[in-house]
């Protein structure tokens, strides 16, 4: 095992009714809040409702800045900072998915930066001071309401990165499975799957094999993350089940899982930010579609991992590694197929005159994430794999 | 799923050499600290000199109180606050086992306190006033580096007394399993089993069933706390299953397995310490001693929750759930028998004398945990069972 700090200072308080503690917590934060969420769903689903109610109760002003799109623009973040500084907001709520969670911490790390806050993202500058951040999760996916990571999206330049830093942990997560029961059936599904990928990422790149504990954690996750995806898609009011995927999707980044594992890389996530750069895509449909193309590729060389994760996972028992190794890409390609996902780039619609600027985007976080074979050559062919997979 | 709070901010520093930044942590925290250790180990294993070494290094001033022994006393603890006070120690430092870390946490509670600390334990009073507690675990099991727990034995009463508040959990753990390298194979044996038993326990007694996420985490633990122990057993200097043991057993309490399951109790914990409060043993040889009695005992009333826990841990199949759930509890007792625990009361060397004054322990410590059924007639048979057992 390698060295490692683990340190999740986060929060949660987790369950029904939760969200009326909102005032209260804000109160020992210190106020005014800056309120940021998307567009139509927290009225609908009554989160929003709660929110106000909580923080009027509170007697805590708040300024609200709406809109966060899927695959959030660095532009609206701009605006947001912009409000906080205008208005003297001291925290910073997200109250969505992990766009609106991601926007808001990308706000709380600018109100008190002079910079340009991509400089982040691009590694040209590091995090200092950040507002306080406190996080609502109404989808089940993304995990970002118990992690210090945010994607973003550069408007002009096309380009989705990610980035990391310890003072993004949000200090409260407020998380009611209530507020994701009205989660449309392809939102669960794709929330499944990037929890799932969450796990098959560490599973499958990680520097240390030999960690029994950390590895039986990622089987935990993917196995609940996708046995209680069908139950929800069967029974989609099951608050247990809803529990179950917002507690587990919530763990599975949490850094429990990669403690000790060594580097790991992240290449599903790698692909489908370039691919959602240049295409708005759900993030969980991108990653459904580049994994089949990525599991081919990696057909032979990642053969003993897995073939491993079929055991653990799925339980297949007979056979050499290859052939545990196809079985396996064969229950993961039938689960994400039972659960109506996209399987390939050209199923998800992307056109391949494009592969070449999604190939070119996926070289430049590559480089930033210190990925060194994910050189132009190799991300080509493997864009080459995932736009009609062979494995189908 | 009940509704929960997960709040574990303990910021753990995990791997080799991790030791030297001791210094870096407390100066972050301030000075002098009062350093709270054992007998001899420290200094047989390198650990002291890591320490002093690291606390010279930042010209960090420190006070001594060593002398903990296994089931730590409440007067020594009185010393050990008079000495903070004299000496105005800002942070307290434990290092050793569970109970010197323990130790530390009722210093650390009781400096700024004007009543005697024994009120934490018999509900008479709450924590307010902490001062940092940081921790340098040179045992695997017991779990005190990572949770917010303590328990400790009050000389003259003779009773031994667990208590939890938020305000206990560690500020920083600095974990280093080379320092559990030359942990003799009784000690090794004895801390897997405490790890067991704390996942066996919200596993028996849980009110929440249907929680996948949880019960595969207390699985996940309790298998790797099995194997590693055994491992451990034919390969003491082997470092990555030292690390396994030592990181399995920080999470094992650290929350998350018992986060949304409801009231839980802790039976054979109650049982333990009703021993240890009398006779001085080991608090796993004590859990060890306890457990088939206390098996053998629910074998009717909690068949369906053995057999699961068989299912799962042990990849028992075949059977009805009565045959299911006696497999369990045979491989559970085979597994104690081949790393050498005591698995009778009487095996411990216990008095059948005392048992109505451990009976009537156990009923003050139940009254407190609010564990319903634990009254003296209950008890009193329990105990019969667990002194010789009829499962052996």
């Amino acid at each position: 095992m390698k060295n490692f700090v683990y340190h999740n200072p986060v929060k949660v308080l987790f369950g029904k009714n939760t969200i009326n503690q909102l005032g209260s917590e804000i109160d020992q934060l210190g106020g005014p809040a800056l309120l940021v969420y998307g567009r139509k769903k927290i009225f609908d689903n009554g989160v929003y409702q709660q929110v106000i109610s909580s923080l009027d109760n509170h007697n805590i002003a708040y300024i609200e800045h709406s809109g966060v799109q899927p695959n959030p623009l660095l532009s609206h973040v701009h605006k947001g900072i912009e409000k906080a500084r205008k208005y003297q907001c001291r925290v910073v709520v997200g109250i969505g998915g992990g766009s609106v969670i991601d926007s808001a911490k990308a706000i709380a790390s600018g109100v008190e930066t002079r910079h340009d806050i991509w400089k982040y993202f691009t590694g040209k500058k590091s995090v200092k001071q950040v507002l306080p951040i406190v996080c609502v999760p109404t989808l089940a996916g993304s995990g970002s309401e118990m992690n210090s990571g945010m994607v973003l999206t550069h408007d002009d330049k096309k380009q989705k990165f990610g980035f990391a830093h310890r003072a993004l942990f949000p200090r409260v997560c407020l998380a009611d499975p209530t507020a994701t029961l009205s989660c449309p059936p392809g939102q669960t599904a794709f929330g499944a799957v990037d929890t799932l990928v969450h796990c098959l990422e560490p599973y499958f790149s990680a520097e240390i094999l030999q960690a029994p504990f950390q590895y039986r954690f990622l089987t935990n996750v993917s196995r609940t993350s996708m046995e209680t995806c069908l139950q929800l898609l069967a029974t989609p009011s099951a608050y247990d089940h809803r529990a179950t995927m917002l507690w587990t999707s919530s763990m599975a980044l949490s850094g429990i899982s990669t403690s000790g594992l060594g580097k790991i890389n992240y290449p599903i996530h790698l692909l489908e930010h370039a691919l959602s750069a240049l295409y708005d895509i759900p993030h969980g449909a991108g990653l459904a579609a580049v994994l089949p193309g990525w599991l081919a590729y990696h057909r032979e060389s990642l053969a003993g991992r897995f073939a491993r994760f079929g055991e653990q996972v799925f339980e297949i028992k007979n056979g050499t590694v290859q052939d545990k190794s196809s079985q396996m890409i064969d229950r993961l390609l039938h689960f994400l197929y039972s659960i109506d996902c996209p399987l390939s780039l050209k199923e998800l619609g992307i056109n391949d005159k494009h592969l070449p600027e999604i190939a070119t985007h996926c070289c430049s976080q590559a480089r930033i994430w210190r990925m060194k074979d994910y050189n132009l050559q190799n991300v080509s062919a493997l864009l080459d794999s995932c736009y009609l997979p062979l494995i189908q």
